[in-house]
């Protein structure tokens, strides 16, 4: 059974070494001190290694089950729950006033990849409910907050939500789902929803659905829809759980993986719902959480790559298999340790230094929001904003491909479901569809975010590159291994930005047909600029005489894995992007 | 539920344009005219179709039960698989000796690409009865080929491979499977063997296994590994089914995919085996055949990229959802289908330009172990031994990556299992790890074959890319569009090569840490060599005033699509390659 490690050092590295978390000016940031964040990572830790991850291989195996019309979560799963909401885990970073911790943003998402990492079916549960909460944070009324949120942020009851019907997922203008208004203020809603997560279950006393509905009469199409608070069980005014809602389970899917996750198909059949937000402002009610969401998705395809990787590496320095090419290594056994073949380095080094600049690059994201909400930080809200695509698209592709490769490690036994490897892929597979699937994520990149106002987001990136890579010029060894490739990175995006400025003003479809490639390009150069700033913080720890000189060593060896193996794939993002829309569009339908 | 359309067309193209089979000289050759394959292609198309892929699904869902000792295949495989031999189809590229139908091992591919596509689970219980027959006919006695070759060829009985044990995989040296010679020439064989698949099942009457184990006193390591036939039940002279064998099925393990073969823990305890081919030359007797089995994986990659390929496609042009940002294209409708927008576009386009050149590759390949095997060629076999860990690693790696791209394009629906799409996926991974995974597939490549024979076939391969580029520099379009990429793509390849000579001897890690990547640039290279073949081949078509002009156009404009988007990967390989082997091997084991 795969084994997980918090990597609670890496993290601290990262807050304080990176982000200097504790000297920025963020309300809250003070109180990051290296021991402070220091204790909750490691309880976050342990019960990620002791609680979380021996009930991952369950929850897969077992999956949920729909009896009666109730859903059944997986042996353990309960008392797990139970013992995250009385450790107060699952309001980390929501408001004191409902009974949050308060703490930054960053924080939890530290949290959270550890809890993923260890099981990503089960810490969903907590991940929509903290969605659902936001959402009514956000946009409740007072007294809507007071009646729903004291119990979410405790997770005695969850959250959902409901976006997706059958007919309709990226394209939510075909929504069908209706919302009648009812002479108390309140709405009958009535419709299918499809692939709700967490749908329902047997770890809370209450279910609330978040769900997107038409209002009859409203405008056509995205602009008419509304969001909606519909409980599975109505609450009355002391907040007492009263009569069952008219909503039901219609069908638990079987998918690839999470099975540990309740995917549910959900009936509502006239349920009361109340509005959140304005009427047909829904979307915008989604759009304001949608950058921690999409954070959130990007950081499990980083946390289950993580994952992955420890248990590839476990296996690499025990499996004796073959002799080194350059003489034997273990010369009194039967053979040497895979870790000792070039091309095993090469897998352990790709996810090695994959992992640790994605958790950088989330972080950094998770700070960036952090400043955006509690410093109305504008500058912060818009950089954070164009980098969303790039966070959640980015780090799930690469976070999957990084699991595929741990499993590969594993040889035959990574094909056999009981050592775990399997599960890896197959979770870490639906972030990349989820909460927008990577190819809309592009599509919202290039389509949109590039050119807001007026492209000034994307220069802002463009000259924080510039600026960091002007004031570490200095140092020869970090110029030459880190600061050059990632100025010819960062020039290929800034050339992949103007061949979709001067074409696709003629036809869109030359920008939109090299969307995907640009969101990688993106992400690698996001993630040379976080090894670049990591190696930076290495050499200065190193400078300082730290104790563990090995770890900020590695660091910088890590670093250069990454810009002399990884990094080069902007030039081919490039030379796609520059090719065109041409190639992609050049058939007719009727000839595929 | 996913369907599966025979590509006979895009197959006719690439056996009688591409590779002008019936003008080949090689034995059997002269018989392939376009009827005659068309009407093979056809009827195996209409089973694979109609008989293979409607069990897919079910057997995904099903998969294979052990009870009592015995292994049950699921759900409407026993009459399937009487169908499959019934209508010669196990025995397709047999020799008529032993009752097969003679054919060149091209048409089989050809025809095993279709039912593996269709179901690749199914398939591989005669594809590995195919191997088995294979070593026999190529290491048997005259009495032991006549005793159990007719049998196989019909499929009546099934082969098997036992190769892995738990503690030995790629390094078979670590082998402890024993065989004890007998006072009448027969040996007693103990021992455990994992991941046997086809281990045993109810499609057969007996199960023939080739076993690998070692003669107590012969001698160390793999030099002491000799083969053996291991029946389920005892044969007598008449060919009559006697006892039941020591030997019994352990476990089945569950998998990621492939789920409806059975793939067994088997456990021999003093079963009667006899030897096949010479003592202590087991491994010898494994390489012969591995070539064929090699390629035969590939296909497989591919055989299930297409599959998934065609269900994407109907998906794209069905499901409607958002619209062409160039303008409406289906204004009467709620929305556009997917397929306009230019992402599914790329998708679509990178999944069908691999598909038809990979499947190219593979039947060029078999085209060259039909030369080699029919006519003596030694300059086939050398080509073809350089190229088939190509052909294994390269177009199952892609294989895996189009199928989780095909699946991508359904949205959420491609993660719910009903839909078929996460088969494919699940189904394709295993193909990058048995008959030797990917990694050991770029050792044997750059460690083995690149150096084999002072390079000369390496050497080949330049002069024949050389050599055709030449030849077809004249037409300005094509040499525009087809013949300059492959230009630079194979001086990347040479580039690369010339690295590891020059680098690799004084430390062969240089070589080792850029075989993965040395593997993929060769691929690349030699899909790339494909179009420009296929793009020539259809220009000639368009050129003669054939009568599907659209079907040749298409050809070239997908081509050229490869040309531009995916050919350039050579570049980044290069990169990678030439970083050699410091940032690889930077860390002490310790200090991961």
């Amino acid at each position: 059974m795969p084994s997980y490690t918090a990597p609670v050092k890496d993290m601290q590295f990262i807050l304080h070494d990176v982000l200097n978390v504790s000297q920025s000016d963020v309300r809250g940031y003070d109180e990051l001190d290296r021991d402070f964040t220091a204790a909750i990572l490691d309880e976050a830790g342990k019960i990620a290694s002791e609680v979380l991850a021996p009930l991952n291989l369950v929850g897969d195996r077992e999956g949920c089950r729909l009896e009666n019309g109730m859903v059944h979560t997986p042996t353990g799963f309960k008392a797990a729950f139970d013992q995250m909401r009385a450790g107060g885990w699952t309001g980390l970073d929501c408001n004191p006033d409902y009974g949050g911790q308060g703490m930054p943003h960053i924080m939890a998402l530290a949290a959270n990849e550890m809890f993923t990492g260890a099981n990503m079916a089960f810490t969903m549960y907590q991940g929509l409910t903290h969605g659902a909460y936001s959402a009514i944070h956000a946009h409740g009324s007072e007294a809507q907050k007071a009646k729903w949120l004291p119990k979410m942020v405790s997770c005695d009851w969850t959250g959902t939500m409901n976006l997706t019907e059958p007919q309709c997922g990226t394209d939510l203008g075909l929504m069908r789902t209706k919302a009648e208004p009812q002479s108390d203020g309140s709405y009958l809603v009535s419709g299918q929803k499809i692939f709700i997560s967490a749908g329902d279950h047997d770890l809370s006393e209450n279910v609330i659905h978040l769900v997107l509905a038409k209002i009859p009469g409203g405008p056509e199409g995205i602009k008419g829809v509304s969001l909606f608070i519909v409980p599975k069980f109505l609450v009355d005014d002391d907040g007492q759980i009263g009569a069952r809602n008219s909503l039901s389970v219609g069908n638990l899917e079987e998918k690839m993986g999470i099975h540990g996750n309740a995917t549910c198909v959900m009936n509502y059949d006239g349920a009361t719902g109340y509005l959140l937000g304005e009427e047909h402002k829904g979307m915008r009610a989604m759009f304001t959480m949608m950058n921690e969401a999409r954070l959130g998705v990007g950081m499990q395809g980083l946390a289950v790559a993580e994952a992955a990787y420890q248990n590839a590496l476990i296996y690499a320095k025990d499996r004796l298999q073959g002799r080194a090419v350059t003489g034997a290594e273990n010369p009194d056994g039967p053979a040497d340790p895979l870790i000792v073949h070039p091309d095993i380095r090469r897998g352990l080094m790709d996810q090695k230094s994959f992992v640790e600049a994605g958790r950088a690059f989330a972080l950094w994201g998770a700070q960036m929001i952090d400043s955006s909400m509690r410093k109305d930080d504008a500058a912060a809200e818009s950089l954070v904003s164009l980098l969303t695509p790039v966070l959640k698209g980015f780090l799930t592709d690469q976070g999957f491909e990084m699991a595929v490769l741990a499993q590969q490690i594993y040889g035959g036994h990574g094909y056999i479901e009981e050592q775990g490897m399997s599960q890896f892929a197959r979770d870490a597979r639906i972030a990349m569809i989820y909460e927008g699937a990577n190819g809309v994520q592009a599509l919202d990149l290039v389509g949109r975010k590039l050119a807001s106002d007026g492209g000034k987001p994307a220069m802002a990136f463009f000259d924080l590159v510039k600026g960091f890579c002007k004031d570490n010029a200095d140092d020869d060894e970090i110029a030459r291994d880190f600061v050059e490739p990632l100025k010819t990175a960062s020039k290929h995006l800034q050339e992949a930005a103007m061949y979709f400025m001067q074409n696709g003003m003629k036809n869109p479809n030359h920008a939109l047909a090299g969307s995907y490639d640009f969101m990688h390009l993106f992400g690698h150069v996001c993630l040379g600029l976080m090894w670049a700033k990591m190696a930076i913080a290495a050499k200065a720890k190193l400078a300082e005489g730290a104790d563990d000189a090995a770890f900020y060593e590695t660091k910088i060896a890590t670093g250069r894995y990454y810009m002399a193996r990884r990094l080069p794939a902007t030039a081919m993002h490039l030379v796609r992007i520059s090719s065109g829309a041409d190639t992609v569009m050049a058939l007719d339908v009727a000839n595929f």
